[in-house]
């Protein structure tokens, strides 16, 4: 079997429980291709090729821990490691040592996972943007804040990443990079050691490049079913171009379109849905409880290391930030009421497909795009599922996103496996 | 003015701002108090009262900061400090220094707190007990997890403090020794920095001896008001007795009663409630949510130092809980259900009053008693404030718990003030 790096999780999972290669070698072969390719993708904040290969040896000597046994992830670099630095994309903690594993880290390996480093983040996952660079062209943006794992999932540097989204930190990274992103139901993936910017938003996700990979990284986190339900019959879904629709560039519109078009062909039953008027407000709402809740999260940075944060996060929260108390409970009030509203808006129909993001990776890397289509969802908490196939005018990928019901995760992927088989992927 | 240490946070405040007293002068007097009583009451995981000392005489020196200016707040210690260590009241943390300080730490400096230090914890939050004993009875268990916080402001060396609340971690020491609980709406407390046990239960709460110093820790950490808005007239209550009532003692049964009678008497409408039956499984809910979360929490820990985990932990999360996924999302979807039932419930009301606990402290220090009537209004996330004021059979304190809706904390501080004036406290 050669490129092994090119494997799905799923694909290399069962073939390493089948004995049909190693850890080992899986490692070696994606330690390879980041050596080749890291200098001009620079999707690592750290990465130390003898311990990844030492801890994926030590799995080939074991019987299978857990789901994801032997499969090197990698963790962004605001998800905290004992065994590697942890520095947030922050200029006031280089070379940082965490005493613990967050949650996440410390339950995959205990699922059998190699943790093969850490990818760039922007600092503290928030605006201002790390060196990884869009693989599928350096001068553009691989999205972020969670831009190296999408950039090296994309890049076949590693099979499966765990990210976080705070306003559009997966879904629009793994639309700009052509990968499968997940952010999951507020909530479901653990996030103690992970440096928090607004827990109200502040998501763990996944980039993959094949929806079965999401279903075991569930398994080996939540203990879900390890693989995907076929659906009895097409879904019914609902084509909702979202109050920001104009915002979009053709190439969204033509993606989100062929998407509803491609699903109806094979027999999925498709019908407009608008959003009701409240859901407007959720672009304000999210940015309002980002900022409210950031600037307490770095409360600590603000007072010892002010030096140290960027212009850019200074500029969007300042020390004296000007949200009121009264503000943040009516941004959050106005998260309830969305959330219980989506129940009407998904009423009859297993899911949405919308936007995943404006178009097109942007040229550039002083930004990492904009998340217009991502804040309603991360606000109200819904899971949602990015799926790539398609490509915009510069010839980089774009995205297509279906959003579920909160806690309907499991249905949400068996929708988007339907959808990656119809879309051919 | 004489017993610096037993003004309330908000006379202290007031004092501090007008000149009337210094910062130094009240951190003096609440550690005289701490030096002369801590040997029977074992509050704290950590004092340095030249560390203490010092910060308040920096407050002093300057320009009132914000609303908790010169005011010596403990913290429980599984809150990070990055100048005390923080040892989460386990063996396998001893002296650890965080990097950083807490979200709620950092932001009360920032408001002008003095950082008295750190109160003793149950491990980890959870059952296994700490060292503090009821200052009301040494015999007796101050109540956890939450321990050293409770005690330390009923034996009035300090006026404020932070704990948190899993199960009924706040609100039942509270009432065990005999002060004012509140755990807040969840999630309006950021708890960056604090070691999560089950972040969808887990709210950082205060400890305080008067209600209005719940709205002083409110305007610090939030900018909320600072001043608890004064009832127009009289509340409309709900004695709700709740599922659970046979699992009281009579003197809960008695202050139960007792409270209602005596606000019926100064002219509050009060009615009898009862929970729909969806209520009942919210015991349950619970306990899974906090073994299935708290197991992935503390997954560093079971991976490396499972020899330096309590027994009694293991017992209630082993290594290989069997708590399935399925089991974990409908306790979640309880949960959602219940906060949805509570608007039902308390239309037309402006609180519930509901036991704080099953009884008095109960005798021994190997459990911190029983979470029976907390565990519920914790997994819905409503706020809670326990109020002091009776005593049972052996003489120890018993509470009197309101529950508000979640969001509504502020017209929940007034009801607790009008009530804490009719009680005569």
């Amino acid at each position: 079997m050669s490129n092994l790096n090119e494997l799905s999780a799923s694909e290399a999972a069962k073939a390493i429980a089948a004995g049909e290669i190693t850890s080992e070698a899986l490692t070696a072969a994606c330690l390879d291709r980041i050596k080749e390719r890291e200098p001009d993708v620079v999707a690592w904040a750290h990465i130390d090729p003898d311990a990844a290969l030492a801890e994926a040896r030590a799995r080939d000597k074991v019987a299978p821990l857990g789901p994801l046994h032997g499969v090197p992830i990698g963790f962004k670099d605001i998800i905290d490691t004992h065994d590697m630095p942890t520095a947030y994309g922050s200029d006031i903690y280089p070379g940082f040592r965490p005493t613990s594993d967050a949650s996440c880290v410390a339950v995959a390996r205990a699922a059998g996972a190699v943790v093969l480093g850490k990818t760039v983040t922007t600092e503290f996952a928030f605006v201002n943007p790390g060196k990884t660079r869009n693989p599928h062209n350096a001068a553009h943006t691989p999205g972020g804040s969670s831009s190296g794992s999408a950039a090296g999932v994309a890049d076949f540097m590693m099979p499966l990443a765990l990210g976080t989204q705070t306003g559009g930190s997966v879904i629009r990274p793994a639309s700009f990079c052509g990968v499968v992103g997940y952010k999951p139901t507020h909530g479901q993936l653990n996030y103690v050691g992970t440096k928090v910017l607004a827990a109200s938003l502040d998501t763990l996700g996944v980039m993959a490049r094949r929806v079965a990979d999401l279903a075991l990284l569930r398994a080996g986190l939540l203990g879900a079913p390890a693989s995907v339900a076929t659906l009895v019959s097409p879904p019914r879904l609902g084509l909702c171009r979202t109050p920001w629709w104009d915002h979009a560039e053709p190439a969204t519109h033509a993606a989100v379109q062929g998407a509803a078009d491609t699903a109806a062909g094979a027999g999925a039953k498709i019908r407009d849905v608008t959003l009701p008027p409240s859901f407007a407000a959720l672009q304000d709402a999210n940015q309002t409880i980002m900022f409210y809740e950031g600037r307490r999260s770095l409360a600590h940075e603000f007072n010892h290391h002010a030096d140290g944060l960027s212009a850019r996060l200074i500029e969007k929260i300042p020390a004296d930030l000007d949200i009121s108390f009264d503000d943040y409970r009516t941004a959050i009030l106005c998260a309830h009421q969305c959330r219980q509203d989506l129940n009407g808006v998904l009423e009859g129909l297993d899911a949405l497909i919308v936007p995943s993001a404006v178009g097109e990776a942007p040229l550039g890397l002083e930004s990492t795009g904009d998340a217009t289509f991502n804040r309603a969802w991360t606000t109200i908490g819904a899971p949602c599922v990015t799926l790539p196939g398609n490509r915009g005018a510069n010839g980089l990928p774009v995205g297509v996103q279906i959003v579920g019901l909160p806690h309907g995760d499991e249905a949400l992927l068996s929708v988007a496996s339907w959808l990656e088989a119809v879309f051919g992927a």
